[in-house]
């Protein structure tokens, strides 16, 4: 067994419980300084980077998408300074009391918001979540054990000490923040059953990331990230609105997991509504993948299979599939979606509500992008990721899913 | 694999997507619909629960705590009944909605309350147990998997005919409450890992019950039930009021989780008040097991062993341990309490909030017993049992606790 694991999360454990009862001003302190420590270690940051990047072009087989999410350069360590800055802002969701009420033996029952305890990550080779996941985990009175992938290990190593530093400075203990070292499948598997270190694991990650971890974790998790997203065109939709709405989650950055990956289109309103959408997208390099119906409307949709109904493209590839009616599109959706964003464009009343109520996922829209899916979007602040599970917590999870609410009982003596 | 455990969990799946969206009044009407049914089929239960308690006693080795729990009696079945009427009476959490904002570009955003979807339940010989889950989960939305022990199949098989005759009179699905007919573990695991169909998994039972789920369940679990309670005495506590509460945390009723197991004392009034405590608990036969301070005050005192600190005895035995000061306290119940309820009595304000906010806890107490952890206490009505974790909910769960937060976001054509 990595006792090197152990250690790492005994240290944040530890941490934990100084973290917990700190004031709103120190833990923000502590963010601030981490953010000055960035900005004046800019060069220290971006020497470790270089390396990972110099190892990871030794390898034969890398892509350009992920050398670039691996890749610091000044203007990404400023902005990680500034996510700090921007959590700073933030309000502190510890010691909210939530509801505090009266039993009918005159014992005062509120329920108060608390630090989760120790947040494990695993993630994959992004920096910028190595500062983002320390950042919210700090505000919201947790300790953090991170274990990103080998392949940023010196980047991570680099920014992590940084923290520590940042930590020290406040006179927050080190152990807030730390990394495993150990980038083995033994060390994930370690981590993944320590129980009573951990109260929570979040995977970041691609689906297979994520599996393993749900897989074979026995400290409880929260899923992320899935996104087969649908926007559904009512017969009422107002066919611009249509067109702007179904365009832009498509296009505007269809790397992302809140991006359409299926149109739905409401059969009476298809002659109007396609050729110019399907038109529009093929303008744009967008692959058209159609029903039998859709390929009718324009030269350039393939046949979809039913696999397409199932994937997430995350590229300029759309499933287009015509239905009968509102039912029919709420069926695709349950049977077919990953519970994350799913919009509606209509002007009917009664099937905006049938859809809103009936459509089961994190975020339900009616005559909105589904790229609006977001912690920031939605007002919350930076987040730590979405979450596709309905326990705890579901969508965009800003500092309050960092928490959890303990009962407090004030008394004068009562007993049963 | 045990296809008929799919099959059932399908069949909740199913209903599920049913319930979700069905109004109060047709809920409360299938609840009271099978509190009658209950009371009408008593003989049929009643017969059933028979060929359970007979097969218990033809086995060697049985406990009369065993025999008691799965035994049911007509008053019982009238207190199941009973139980879904009050469960009527309760509001409905579906539907609220928690937050409704706007965001700077005019999105209306709000979080509105959803049920879980599929609930499971894995539990031992209680066939109350059976009645209660389904009433919770169906008020709240849900469907339910239930998976009793085999020692009381026979009578939760009656039970379950009679829930979903209930449901079918009431117009619902049958499919919303479902036994696992299977007691061998191979269906037992088959469910754990069922994360395609399961959004929760709640063990209710014993220890090893609770350890088995949580360490191969994939599906998300809620932890339930150890209870290593403390109580501590302060300096400034009133010895009158420290008496009562910490005798009545020990002996109104021994086997229950919130009961006390360990009492801490400060050094400073051990003198004061463990003579007439250690008296009075020796006369109510409780065994009594201390550190060598508390020895001194009184003969029947034996010594504790560093084992009885981590004991939760769930018998009348109490642990008593004489401490320096409250943050002595505080670490021994840090070092070796579940998480469970913890009481100080005291009538120092500091020390009172500083008990609060330190003790990481579901239920944390000034002045009054810990017994009263507890969804009818805290005003919550029935509940699901008491989690120990900090994720998605903590102490009593109520049917709150038995829904999630869904994203509605209202639009006019916003895109990114």
């Amino acid at each position: 067994m990595s006792s090197h694991v152990r250690e790492k999360a005994l240290l944040a454990r530890q941490a934990s419980l100084a973290l917990a009862n700190k004031s709103t001003e120190v833990k923000n302190k502590a963010l601030l300084e981490v953010a000055e420590n960035l900005k004046s270690s800019e060069q220290y940051i971006l020497n470790a980077n270089k390396v990972d990047l110099d190892n990871l072009t030794q390898k034969d087989n890398y892509s350009k998408a992920f050398y670039d999410r691996l890749l610091l350069d000044s203007k990404r360590v400023d902005s990680m300074a500034d996510g700090l800055k921007d959590i700073v802002s933030l309000p502190d969701p510890v010691g909210e009391v939530e509801s505090m009420s009266k039993t009918p033996n005159d014992l005062t029952v509120g329920r108060i918001r608390t630090p989760l305890g120790v947040i494990g990550i695993i993630y994959e080779a992004r920096p910028n979540v190595t500062v983002d996941a320390a950042g919210l985990a700090l505000k919201s009175g947790n300790a953090v054990v991170l274990r990103g992938s080998s392949e940023a290990i010196n980047s991570n190593k680099a920014l992590v000490e940084i923290i520590q530093g940042g930590l020290e400075k406040a006179g927050l203990p080190a152990g807030g923040v730390v990394l495993i070292e150990d980038t083995d499948r033994a060390a994930a598997q370690e981590l993944m059953n320590m129980d009573d270190l951990l109260d929570v694991l979040i995977p970041r990650g691609g689906h297979s990331l994520i599996r393993n971890v749900v897989e074979n974790a026995t400290v409880p998790v929260i899923e992320t990230g899935a996104g087969n997203c649908h926007t559904y065109i009512d017969e009422s939709a107002d066919l611009k609105m249509a067109l702007s709405i179904a365009r832009n989650a498509k296009i505007q950055r269809p790397g992302v997991c809140n991006a359409m990956e299926t149109l739905l289109v409401n059969h009476s309103i298809a002659e109007k509504f396609l050729p110019d959408f399907l038109e529009a997208l093929n303008q744009e390099g967008v692959e058209l993948r159609g029903c039998p119906e859709t390929q009718k409307y324009h030269a350039a949709v393939k046949e979809a299979t039913s696999e397409d109904w199932e994937t997430e493209y995350l590229d300029l590839i759309l499933a287009i599939r015509v239905v009968k009616d509102l039912q029919e599109a709420i069926h695709h959706i349950q049977t077919y979606g990953t519970g994350h964003s799913e919009a509606i464009v209509t002007n009917n009343y009664r099937n905006s509500r049938k859809f809103l109520q009936q459509v089961d996922a994190a975020a339900v829209y009616v005559n909105a992008s589904t790229r609006f899916t977001d912690g920031n979007e939605f007002g919350l602040g930076a987040e730590m990721g979405i979450s596709t599970q309905k326990l705890h917590t579901r969508g965009p999870m800003g500092l309050k899913a960092l928490t959890s609410l303990k009962f407090i009982i004030y008394g004068d003596g009562q007993i049963r």
